[in-house]
This record gives C-alpha cells, structure tokens and sequence, in this order.
C-alpha cells in the first residue's frame, strides 16, 4: 500500500469516512475517488496568510509558546501554594490523605493499562492488519493513545496534588479569622489545575499539529483521543463510586450516633476526604481535559471534511481549510490569556473591596468571576476573529462565526445561573424539598428532590436547543458558502464556545473538593487541642487564632463550593451532547461518502437507524443503575464496618488500621464497578458497531439526547437535595431532628446521583463515539473485503460479551450478606443499631 | 372546494400528508398528482374476496356482530357480579365508595369538556376554514371526536361500576373461607371490562368502514381517534394523581401513629378506595380502549398510504388495500373470541382443580390465563391469515404477516415475566432493596430501587428492540412487494398483536383495584364487631364466616393484584412506542410526497430534526416533575390534615366529613394538576407542530423513546419499591420496625412513580402524536398559502402559552405552607408529630 493511500486511509480514519475503506490490499467497492482524497490532505498552515506578512505556521507557533506560559503560570501557583504557612498538625493529616490518594491512583493505573490493553488491541488490529501500516507507525499511534490516557490520569494526579497543598493551607488560613485567604487559596488552586490542564491539552494538539509529518498527524489525534477519553471515563467513574461509598458511608453515622460532621472518631472520615479527591477533583480534571481535546478533534475533522471543491473553487479549498484551522487555534491560545486576564482582573477587585473584610459572601467572587471571564472572553473572541478571518468569505464570516462561539461562551456563564435555580439555597425549588419533607418526611423530601431535577432537565434541556438553534440559525445566513453543512459546524463551535473559558470553568469546579477537605482537615487535625497551641501560632506565625471563627468561615465557604460544583456539572454535560453531535456527523459524512450515498439510511425511514435511536436509552439507564449498585452494595459494607467498629468513648480520633479499611472497601468496589461497567461499554459499542453502520449512528445520538437528560436530571435532584440538607443544618439549626434525618436520607440518595451516575455519563458518551469510529471503520472494511460472516461472528460475541458485564454489574455486585431474618430485624433494636432513614 | 378535493384531503388528514395540501380554495404549489389520490380511497371492502364466495363487507359484518357478542357478555358478566351475595354492611361501603367515585367523574367530565373544547377549536378551524368542508360534515367530526372522549370516559365508568360491584362480593366470598371465589369475582369483573372495552372500540371501528361513506369516514376516525387519546390522558393524569395523594396520605400515617393499613379511623381510607378505582382502574381501561383505536386507526392509515402503485400494478391496489383491511379487522374480532374461549378454558382448569381447594397461589391461574390466551391467539392469527390471505402474494405473506404480529402477541405474555424479574418478592432485585435497607435505612432502600428501575430499563428496552429486530427481519423477505416501507408496517403489526390478547391484558390489570378495594372494604365495614354476625350469616347464606382466613386470604389475594397490575403496565406503554412508531411514519410518508420528497429533512444532517430530538427528552422529564409535584403538594395537604383530625380514641370510624375533606383535597389537586399538564402537553404540540414540521417529527420520535425508558424506569422502580414493603411486612412480619419505616419511604416515593408519572405516557404520547398530525397539517396549508407570518405568531403564541403552563406546573403547584422555623422544628416533637421517613 503506497504512502498516498495510508495519508489518506489516517485522515479517513479521523474523520471516520467508513464506507469509504478498502481492507488490506483490496480496495473496496464504491472507494471514494481521486477528487476525495484531495479534499482530506491536511492543507499546509503556511498557505493561510495573517495580516498579510503571518503564516498559519508561524501564528500556531505563537499559539504553542501561549500554552507553554500557561503551563508555567500553573507551576508557579502550584509552588506557591506549597511555600504557605501552615501548622504541621494539619500537614500531616493532608499528607495523609495525599498519601491514600496516591495508592488509589497507583492500583487505579494498573486498572486503566488493562482497560487500554483491550483498547489498543482494536487499535492495533486495525492499524495493522486492516490499514496496513508498517511497525513504527502503528507503534506511534499506540502511543499517542497511550499518552492521551496518561495526559487525563496525570493532569489527575496533578490535580490530588494542588488540592492536597491547598486543603491544609486554607484550613490554617481560616484561623486568621479573614475570609479573603479562604476564599483565595481554593481559587488559586483550581486555576493552577485549569490552566494547566487546557494548556497541556493545547500545547499537544499543537505539537502534533505542528510538529509531527501530516502521514501520521491524523492516526495521533484520533488515538490521543480516545486515549483522553477512556482515561477519562474510567476515572470517572471508579473515581465516583470511590467517593460516594466513603461520603454515604459517613453520613449515615451522623444519624446512628447522632455524631458530628468529619468527626475524627469516625473512621469513614479519611476515606471521605480521599474520596473528595478521587471523586470531585479527578473527575472534573479528567472529564476537562478529555472534553476540551475530543471537542477540537471533532472541528478539525469536520474543516478537513466540510470544505471541499463542492462548495468552492478547488484551488481555494485548501488555503480555507488553513485559514479555518489556524484561526481556531490561535482563538483557544488567546482564551487562555483571557481567562489568566479575568482572574487577575477578578482577583484585583476582590482584594480591593474584601482583602482586609470581616465578612464575605463566597459566592459573589466566583460568580463575578465566571462573568467576567465570559465578557472578556466573548471580546476577544470577535477581537481575534476579525482581526484573522476578517477578509474571509463575504466579510461577514468573522462575525458570524464568532457570535456563533460566543453562544457557548455564554452559555458557559448563563447554565450555571439556570442550575442555581434548581439547587441552591434560595432556590424555590430546594425550599419545596425542606417544606415537604417538614410534614412528609424522607418520602415527600425524596418526591421533591426528584420533581426538581425533572423541571431542570426542561428548562436546561430547553436552553440547550434554544441556544444550538441560535447557533444554526445564524450559519444559514451565507457559512453555506464555505462548508457543506454549516448547521453542524455551528454546533462544534458552539461546543467549544462552552470551553473557552475551561481554566475558570475548572477552577471554580475544583474549588468544591479544597473548600471540602479544608473543613475536614481542621476537624481530624484536632488543633485546637493542642498544649499551648495559641502561644505557638502566635509566636511562629504572627496572629491570634480564632477557632469558632475559623470553623464558620470553613463551613460558609464549603457551600459556595458545592454550589459550583453543582453549576459546572451541566456545562461539561452540555459539551457532550453538542459535541458528540460534531462527532457524530463526521462519523455520518463518511458514511454517505460527503453526502453523495445512503443519506435514506440516516433517515427514520430506514429501520435500523430507528431501532439504534430505541437502543441507546437501555444503556444509559444500565449505565445509572449499574453505577448506583456499585455505590450502594459497597456503602452498604462501609456501613456495616463502620458501625460495628466505631468507638465514641474514650478515644478521639479513629484507629489508622479502621480508617484504612473503610478506603479499602470504598477502592474495591470501586474497582470492581468501573470494571464491570467499562467492559460493559467496551464491548456494546464494539456489538453495535459491528451490527450495522446505520444503526449504530442511531445509537450514538441516542446514548447523547437521552444521556444528556438523565445526567441533567440526576445532577440537579442531587444539587437540590444536598443544599435541603444545608437549609435545615445552617438555617434551620436543626441537626438531630427528624427534619434532619429526612434531608440526609435525600443527600445520601443524591450522592451517586449527582456524583457518580450524572458525572460519568459524558466521558463515556465521548469514548463510545471515538472508539465506536474506529470500531465501525473496522466492520465496514471487513465487509467491503466480503468477510461478512466474520463480521456477525465478532458483533454477537461483542454483544454477549456486553450482556455478561451487564448482567454482572448487578448479579455480581449484589450485597453479599443473607436476608435478614425476622429474628434479626427484632433484635436490632438491642444490638448493633440500624440506621433509621 | 368540489367533492373529490375534499374526500382526497380528509385522506390527506388521516395519512397526514402535510405537505400536500392546498388552503382554502388555493392549491399548494407541488401538490400531488391525480394518481396520488386514487391510492389514498379508501377502497372498496367488496372489492377483496374470501374463499371464494366471501367479500370483505360481509365478512367485516361478521366481525361487527362478534364484537357485538363480546359487548353481550361484558354486559352479561356485569349483571351477574351484581346479583352474587353480599352482606349490607360491606355493600354499603361498597356503595360509598362507588358514590365518592361518581361525584369524582362527574367533576372530571364537566373538565373534559373544557379541554374537548381547546381541541374542538382547532378541529373545526381546520376543516371549516383550511378543508373548507360543510358545516354538516365539520359538526359530523366534531361529534365524533366527543364521542371518542365519551367512550374513554364511558368505558372507565363502566369499569368503576363493576369493580365497586366485585370489591363488595369479593370481601364477603372471602369469608366463606374458600380461595376460589375470591380470585373468581375480580377476574370476572376484569374479564367484563375488557371484553366491552375492546368490542365497544371495534365495534365503532367497524361501524365507521361499514356503515359511513367513504367521504367523511376518514375525518370521523381521526376525530374518534383525538378524542379517545384526548379523554385517556386527561383521566390517566387526573386518576394518577388523585389515587397517589390518597395513598401517600393513609401510608405515612401507619408509621406515624402505628396504625393498620385501612384502618377505619383514618380519614384518608376512603379517598384510598376511590383513588384505587380513579387511577387503577380508570387508568387502564381508558388507556386501553384509547391505545386499541389509535394503533387501529395508524395500520389502517399505513395500509391505505404504502399499498400504492409504485408497488405493484395499479389495478391490484384496491383490491390487496381491501384484502388487508379485512384480514386485520376479522383478526381483530377473532382475537375476542380467542379471549373469550381462553378464559372459558382457563377458567374450567382452575375450577376443576381449585374450586374446593382450601389453598391457591393467586398469581398461578392468572399467569396460566395470560400464557393460555397468549398460545390460542396465535395459532388463531396464523389460521385465520391462512384462510383469509393465504394467497395473497407469493403464498408465503400470510405467515410472515402472522409471524409478525405474533411477535407482539407473545409480548404481551412475555414482557409481564420480565417485568416479574425486578419487581416481584422473588426478583433479586426486589431482595436487593430490603438488603440495603436493613444497613442503610431509606437511603440504600431508595437507591437500590432507583437501580431495579433502570436495570429494568435496559432488559426491557433490549427486549422490545429484539422484537421489533425479528418482525423487522421478517418484513425484509418479501413484504416488500406489497407496500413500500414494510418494515414500518411491521411494528404496526408488532404493537396491533400487543393488543391482540386485550381483554385478558386489561382483565388482569383490573384484577388489583377489585382486590385492594376488598381488603379495604373488609375492613371499613368492622363487620366482624356487629352483634349477632355469625349466626346471622349463617342462617341468611348458609356457611360460617372464618374471619382470620377471609383476611388472610385477601391480603394474599391483593399481592397478586400488584403484581399483574405492574406487569400490564409496560405492555400498555410498551404499545406507545412500537404504535407511535407507525403513525409518525405515515405523518412521515405525507411530508416526503410518498417518500419522493425531501427525504433529507428526515435526517440528522437536517439540523431542526436534530433540535427536535434533542427537545423531547425536556418535555418528558417534565411531565414526570410535574406530575410527581402535584402528588407531592396535595400529599402534604392530606398529611397534614390528617394528622391534625384522626382521632383515635374512643371512635371506631373517621367521621365522614373528614373522609370527604380528603377526597376534596384529592380531587383539587388531581384536577389542577391534570389542568396545567395537559395544556402544557397542548400548547406544546401547537407549538412545536407549527416550528417546522420535520422539527416535530424529531419530538414525536423523542418523546416515544425517551418516555418509553422514563415510564419503564419509573414503573419497575416503583413496583420494586411497593414489593420490599410487601416481603418487610409478609414474610419478615416486621410491621412498625424502623426497616417497615424505611420501606414505606421507598414505597411512598414509588407511588406516583409507578401510577401516575409511568402509566401517563402513554396516552400523552398518543395524544400529542394524534393531534400533532392536526396541527402539522394546518401549519403546512398555512405556509403553502403564504401565510409564514401567521404560521410564525401561532407558533411563537403557542410556545408562550405551553411555557406558562409549564412554568405554573411547578410555581403555582407549590405547598403553600411558609417554611418551618427553627422553633417549629424543635416544637414538633412535642405538638403534631411530624411523620417520620
């Protein structure tokens, strides 16, 4: 196979042109012509030109170096975080829990290279045997998807390590008594992480981009990707049944033995901290940095695709593409110097007003924050366009476009006001959760949880398409003349419009697990008991500390970091239904060879197309339900243990050997769901793609449309019932009330809701896309080599494969203990206590 | 607008062929051809011949006096139940639930006629000023779309009068001691409603095709068809809630005062009763009669549009579209008669061995019926297709047409098995919940039924794709020669045979309310404390009363009630989807001129198809919110007026004026609840009908499957939910332990789960499908006449109203109660007890 044909094959793969493939040596039927192959070159970027002296090359390279300062900026933060004053009692226990965190991480890698090495086994088959391509080829492209997963898990473990510094220096800064520094430090941490983490993403694609020969650019992009993405997802998801097991585990204590929140007696306390971490901290990282890379894949596969001599003249064609592709690159580096701009702006009016303040609503500088960035970012988002694709098309494309960007952007600020509406502490919404349950108790408290997250998903699920048909109904206005399907291109711009502002998106989602934490290590430090700790911190550390103060501040702070991260869920959620849909259409595009075949079969008409939009809502709902019983069969032995070892009289804090059996339990389970549920994803997209092209397209749109609605659903029920909970404890006083027990009841069912099920949903719908391209490439190229038999062979083992880890992520995840007998449900009320809900 | 225009756009209506119409006098540009309309007469029933001798007039003349004979028997069976013995102290109970149950329709049918006359509007607005029909023939459509809402509305009177007939005689047979009477009477009762449900529905199915020209025939079945979904969705919305706040309300007052269930002393017992008619029993049969007609009305719709010249010689087509008519309305009526011969057969098995038994399984003789009913149907389907198309064709049509539509029927045994899986007390599922519960309270409880739900989701969602996978295959070797598109016709077939055991699928359903009603009423009566009872009895009927036995027996009796009751719900819901299917695609074969036509608007590369699949998901999950709130603001009045006028001492009965306050606040919120939901789902339609109408075809295709999943999830979970209690209660006798406590919150939260946001789907589905195709067509001959700006305000008008109603949903829905104080909180373990979760 000639080197044309392997180029071509790579971009094909990209932009997952698969009925376009030849198998081997044999090229298939109805191949794609010569005139195709021109339109899928990556163009050369030096043939865009800038502001009449600049080529593309030249202006990404200015882009690389923008990354490269991002990253720099997110050291610098990350070593200054470390060098601030903190006590050592309060040291120790994050280190303690940066300790636990970096076993999970170890025994979660180990995970993640078996999951990769089914992974790259469908990579390598077709690279190899289907493509063609020699050793050191497909070696390469194995190593981009390795380093894809090792990009999400490292920027992870990044991550654990900023919030680890971070947790215990708010702590010890709260003890001033100043709110400033509480609020300071978490923000400081996330933009650490946010920069760093789209910076890095930036910096890659760019080299590749840049740096590698255009043979294999288009092999590396895809197999990074779906590299991100399964780092992502798996993290993700064990990450959130780690921390639901943990948290669910703890609160339940609360109402047993009428303890207190983080109380260091409860040996489930560690394991909850670690879990803020694996859960809130690696998640979002992971999920952004998947995101933020699979969302520009798709919109430099669908410029390579979508603008083609059918719309313009062939000689124009590939400078367009050049332009195109250079001015969306070079947008992503200039919003990283936005967001870096609006935090320095937002920082420098907040400590003006609030450096020396006694008191400080945290919302208010997170919130301005988020806004700011938005403005600014929207600005030079028109700023940038204009200047770069100002003379594009008619004159009017740069506008055009950017305000089709700025929709996400936008969009970026506007979702998490919509969100409060449903979850936070003012919200009519969470008073109904309060006011039913006051006469209701759990059941009514439950009914009102889910009635909220249910108007959330009509009204977020409303802005959605309100704002994709804003986005579609300006490029009908002429982007016609430079793309087949202009519509779609809005979509993916859109999508990464809901990005641009990504280092503030991640930092105010990250500032939720420092905030958590920070409250836990000021309890299990157990600092105020130290001998003459007031003389010590006055005379090491210059200032008298404030202990009441300090926990208020600590808990007052902790609810403005739910709130957020509560907001930030559905723009990550968001960007998978949009962006998937950018996906999915380079997917379609391939299938009806540029729109020239079978677009019958996209159609409704066509049965299969049909019956794959049907199959998808079974794997969402499995995917809830499997995830659900991971957290509940693993929360249920973390009860268990925890009530039967815990000890209240005469010990203040719990014994290391207890703590680090209750993270055991919560690492297990943890495991073994996400392996379960992972396979179970692995091999349907294999089933599905191998069935039939058409019907997996259907079940691509579906496992998006009904994925997005369940995840908005199960976020914000969770959202309202955690700050009900927050309502009885702060304003209602009423810890220890049958109110109470009623609002942690629906906390406790939120948990995974919002934590685990909602959260996981979009990394694995970006992983089915991604590897589903490849593994629908593989399928049509074995049948256009008439192996159809081998086909249906390899999609009933996939799908009985699927069936099995379905089957067992319940039947083998089940609590392992016998029904209670009646005897037992008696003599309860004598022995070890049950939990009342 | 001369007669054949007009005959030919009332076809147009039915079929839908929006884009084909011409307003008022002025035809539409592109309009179809003459030959167009020939295919879309409805052709002449003489014109096929059957063995010989046989037209299809005569032979559907047959069919018209079967269904006859079933009305007979229904009505036999009811006069029967009426006249079997019963003691006046539990026919006066009997007798006020019935009376409570009159006033409830009575209201319900003063607010059908003010929602009739919303949709009279458009109705008569379409015809008399876009058809331009006469004002004979527009008051002919009118009337007939009231008579379809009268006969949901009729049918589920019906059904109230037996079962409050049956519930008396049941509670007394049990005190014979003997279980066959007591599983006899409510099967009987069930057996007469479905049997005059499905006859009443053909019957006037086939008095249209027979007795009504051609002209008007069409419009008159679409109007019965609107009106029947119209009605069927007001009183499944209505009855749901009314029957969940009546239940929630007695429920949470067992753990409160520790009292029985149907404890005469709780006001909220005879809101109970009445609710479990308004909603179980109400609920079903207008579903059912309304899900019968409008699949009807869609096949034969299909069957007029895809049997076309493009298929086979012009001068065949009358013939085969008559040949095909007739075969699928003789094997409509053959299918009463199966029921009819399977429960005679049935029946006479369970006599010969059970009459005199002094044990029975309940569940076993109505699992035998369902599989007895299930095996006859289809043999008679296969022999009847024999007989009456066994030409047809290559000679192989009749058996795959049977095939086909078996697929469906033995679906309708099949699904309730599945459905046994996670929600009877055996199901692991089921077992899971009180595991997690005896640990962890409510919380675990809720969440493992929250993951018995989803996990149903995906079985069951696996299951309906499999069967529509099969009829689909089935469809492919060689239906094609009779019909474009005959996999569409397929799942047509597929949802008819879901139908095809309908009396016994609806017996079985109406099995519950009569046996739940018996236990109440058992109790309501305290005849057991009348002086001289026992001899009374037994000198007036001639046995001794064994009363611990007749309680047993009836709580024994009452499981089985649920359990077949949460079996028929996914059959009915399963029908929306598969039904749903058929009637889009012939909206769907109007918009596309016969499929000759902008095909491409049908597809994910036409961005509003997209927006519209995307906007579905919002209103589904709405519709669970809102529904579920209005359960939970009107359970939170009959809580709290409850515990604040129970009276336990010293009475042995609620007074009953506090027993009507209850039913009052029920009834309120029932009906304004029904009220902003169904103008929600109204306006909505309009709305979204007049946006574009390839936008709506992706709602209609998303609020099928999205709600598909939502109601399956939702009626399994809740049905796991209410058999946890069961195995607490029955088998581990715990009552009044904090793991029943926990139970009863998950039981709670799954009420208006499983009977009103689940079972409510379906005819909205249908409903917006139906009137939907009203309002397409009236948008398309507006724009057609170059009304855009009309069609523009209608839309936006619409939109507004259908946001106002959803907004009121919640925000004027709310508990209007102020939010506890902190003092409330603390004084309420000394004042009203607050019911504990």
């Amino acid at each position: 196979m000639h080197r044309r044909t392997r180029h071509h094959r790579l971009w094909l793969l990209v932009g997952l042109l698969v009925l376009a493939g030849c198998s081997g040596g044999a090229p298939a039927e109805g191949g794609p012509s010569g005139g195709g192959e021109a339109n899928l070159r990556l163009p050369d970027l030096a043939s865009a030109t800038f502001f009449g002296v600049v080529d593309g090359r030249t202006l990404l390279t200015v882009g690389l170096f923008i990354a490269l300062g991002g990253m720099v900026f997110g050291l610098v933060q990350f070593l200054g975080l470390r060098t601030l004053p903190v006590h050592a009692a309060m040291r120790e226990v994050s280190e303690l829990i940066y300790a636990t965190c970096k076993a999970y991480l170890r025994q979660q890698g180990t995970f993640l290279l078996i999951l990769w090495a089914f992974t790259a086994s469908v990579i390598f088959v077709y690279f190899k045997f289907l493509v063609g391509s020699g050793w050191g080829q497909v070696l390469i492209i194995l190593a981009f998807s390795l380093l894809g997963m090792a990009g999400s898990y490292g920027i992870a473990w990044f991550g654990i390590r900023v919030n680890t510094f971070a947790n215990s220096r708010t702590a010890f800064a709260a003890l001033s008594g100043r709110p400033y520094p509480v609020h300071q430090i978490p923000l400081r941490a996330g933009m650490s992480i946010g920069t760093v983490l789209i910076s890095l993403e930036l910096f890659v694609l760019l080299a590749i981009l840049l740096l590698l020969p255009g043979e294999i650019a288009g092999s590396c992009f895809i197999g990074f990707a779906i590299g991100e993405s399964l780092g992502a997802s798996a993290l993700r998801i064990a990450g959130g049944i780690f921390t639901k097991i943990a948290d669910i585990g703890s609160d339940l204590m609360k109402i047993a033995f009428k303890i207190k929140e983080d109380d260091a007696r409860n040996p489930g306390v560690i394991a909850d901290c670690t879990g803020d971490n694996a859960g809130d901290s690696v998640g979002p990282s992971a999920d952004g940095f998947e995101t933020y890379g699979v969302t520009s894949v798709a919109l430099v596969t669908f410029i390579m695709l979508a603008v083609n001599p059918t719309v313009m003249a062939a000689d124009a064609v590939a400078a367009t593409q050049a332009t195109l592709l250079s001015w969306l690159f070079f947008v992503s580096a200039t919003m990283i110097l936005a967001s870096l701009g609006s935090y320095w702006l937002s920082t420098t009016l907040t400590r003006r007003r609030d450096a020396r303040a006694s008191h400080l609503d945290f919302e208010r500088p997170l919130t301005q924050l988020v806004w700011i960035t938005s403005g600014i970012s929207i600005v030079v988002t028109f700023l940038v366009s204009l200047l770069l694709i100002g003379g594009l098309g008619d004159g009017t494309v740069w506008w055009k476009m950017a305000a089709i960007m700025s929709c996400g952007t936008l969009a970026g600020a506007l979702i998490p006001e919509l969100v409060k509406v449903f979850t936070s502490v003012k919200s009519r919404h969470v008073q109904e959760v309060v006011k039913s349950s006051h006469r209701g108790g759990a059941s009514l408290n439950i009914l009102s949880g889910l009635v909220a997250g249910n108007f959330s998903g009509l009204w977020l699920g409303l802005a959605i398409v309100a704002l994709m048909a804003v986005a579609y109904l300006i490029s009908l206005t002429g982007l016609g003349d430079l793309m087949v399907a202009p519509g779609v291109f809005a979509f993916g711009l859109v999508a990464f419009g809901f990005l641009a502002m990504g280092p503030v998106t991640i930092a105010v989602d990250s500032y939720g697990p420092v905030t958590d934490n920070a409250q836990s290590i000021y309890e299990l430090s157990t600092i105020e008991d130290l001998p003459g700790i007031d003389a010590e911190i006055r005379d090491t550390y210059g200032f008298d500390p404030v202990w009441e103060r300090a926990k208020h501040l600590l808990e007052e702070n902790d609810g403005a970091g739910n709130t957020f991260k509560a907001t930030a869920k559905p723009v990550l959620i968001g960007t998978a239904v949009v962006g998937a849909t950018t996906m999915i259409f380079s997917i379609m595009m391939g299938l009806t060879d540029g729109m020239t075949a079978n677009i019958d079969r996209l159609s409704l008409l066509y049965a299969p197309f049909l019956l794959g939009l049907v199959t998808g809502g079974a794997v969402v709902h499995w995917f809830a339900g499997a995830s659900i019983q991971a957290v509940t069969t693993g929360s249920f032995r973390a009860v268990e243990f925890i009530a039967d070892h815990i000890k209240l009289d005469g010990v203040t804090k719990a014994s290391v050997e207890d703590s680090r059996k209750v993270v055991e339990i919560c690492t297990q389970y943890a495991q073994r769901g996400m392996f379960n549920i992972f396979l179970g994803v692995f091999f349907a997209t294999l089933a599905f793609a191998f069935t039939d092209p058409f019907f997996f397209i259907g079940y691509l749109v579906s496992i998006a449309i009904v994925g997005l609605y369940q995840a908005i659903f199960m976020a914000n029920a969770g959202g309202a019932w955690d700050n009900a909970k927050k309502i009885v404890e702060v304003d209602l006083d009423a810890k220890g009330s049958e109110l109470h027990d009623a609002s942690v009841v629906g906390d406790t069912v939120g948990d995974p809701y919002k934590d685990t099920s909602s959260v996981a949903l979009n990394p694995v719908i970006k992983f089915t896309t991604l590897f589903g391209l490849l593994a629908v490439e593989l399928a049509v190229s074995l049948q256009a080599s008439d192996l159809h038999v081998v086909v249906g062979l390899l999609a009933a083992a996939s799908f009985a494969a699927a069936l099995f880890f379905m089957w067992r992520s319940f039947y083998h995840m089940r609590i392992d203990a016998p029904m209670p007998s009646p005897e037992r449900v008696r003599d309860d009320h004598n022995g070890v206590p049950e939990i009342r809900g």
